[in-house]
């Protein structure tokens, strides 16, 4: 937790908060915190900046507070994701969160196990959680957005193209199409699919849709890395 | 498991092999092999090729091999990493491996946690485990060499010039020194801290080594996204 994230009913005047929950635990535990002590702290989907703590004991903690920074810029990427199994999925929200991409769309896919769409994972408080873990550990505030898309070829055929208007749209796909680019200056939109990749109908509807198929070398990658690799190769 | 991974003792003639562990499950449950399958396969350190299936029971499978291919090129690139926790350590052994990382030192520092030396992950049966996982996903077969280095001072003064040695040593260190660089030409050597980075001591001392500072803008990786980033930015 590089960032103490608030919420908006955690203010009790309009530079104040209080808290109680894992953040008092980790105010004292990890921090050792005491009164006088001045942390990084941010509004969720606001601003950031310092807080100072004015009391503190086993029960809560209050902060006084000076949020004057603007969170950093996102990531100018929206990533389509065939839906990952659940105990990946965690791992990769909170890496997007991590990385500064807002926008996730999870979508189904042939190979998709029908079963990875009922995970407590993609319950809407679950889905925070993770989003909030990564935000911490980056120091961001701006919680990315997170869609499923439980068809796929609705979702390409009606929703895609408008998705990736003003994008360079770019489907990772093992062994076939370009490398990578690195660094690039436009937004992108990235497709990738589940482990064993799209089905050649699913690669054929991309590949209508407007993207270009790109490939990260020799190795494969579980899908988690993939994401990072790509990532940090198209961003400086 | 993208490839199925042999050892000299699955060797029943010079070119067939009898497979009975986790890799007849992984062919009856996955491929839903049948005679007359030919799967990717390679020898641990070695080379890789074909397998085709000439006898499969519920006991084990026989296959005829052709092993042909060198494994892909190794990255070159070594990585001293101060030692993460152990739940950490089995993902970012699975990665360096998926990475094609082959030398990789987990090293002390003063917030590494005393216990951490203690897990089970190090002893060596249990990292070449989590090695060769790295190895199915990204069809490799030249298992990582693995050094454990307890005492940080010894380490860096006696046997890191040597190890860095016709490299570009590279410090990764949130916010300061320049950004990664991209696509470099030469062998590289990362040195990768603890989650809260080594202590300025520990940096005075790798950069009186020969390491440059390098930083991977605002944003605050988890190590194992760190290693994972400054890899793909590194490389093409």
């Amino acid at each position: 937790m590089n960032l103490i994230l608030l919420n908006e009913s955690d203010f009790t005047t309009c530079d104040r908060v209080q808290l109680t929950d894992r953040r008092l635990t980790h105010l004292q535990d990890v921090h050792h915190a005491k009164i006088g002590d001045s942390l990084r702290v941010g509004l969720i989907n606001g601003k950031m900046g310092q807080g100072t703590i004015t009391q503190i004991s086993d029960q809560s903690a209050e902060l006084q507070l000076t949020l004057e920074d603007e969170p950093p810029a996102p990531l100018a990427m929206t990533l389509i994701l065939a839906l990952p199994r659940p105990k990946m999925l965690r791992r990769i929200l909170r890496s997007c969160a991590e990385f500064g991409i807002k926008q996730i769309y999870l979508i189904n896919s042939y190979r998709v196990e029908k079963s990875y769409w009922q995970t407590p994972v993609l319950k809407n408080e679950l889905t925070q959680t993770y989003l909030l873990q990564g935000l911490e550990q980056a120091k961001d505030t701006v919680v990315p957005k997170v869609y499923l898309k439980q068809r796929f070829k609705p979702f390409v055929e009606d929703e895609l193209p408008r998705i990736i208007e003003g994008s360079r749209a770019l489907l990772a796909h093992p062994t076939s199409g370009e490398p990578c680019p690195h660094e690039i200056e436009r937004p992108v939109t990235v497709a990738i699919g589940p482990e064993g990749g799209f089905i050649p109908f699913e690669v054929e509807h991309l590949r209508n849709c407007g993207f270009e198929t790109i490939h990260l070398g020799d190795r494969i990658y579980r899908v988690e890395n993939a994401i990072n690799v790509i990532t940090a190769k198209l961003f400086n």
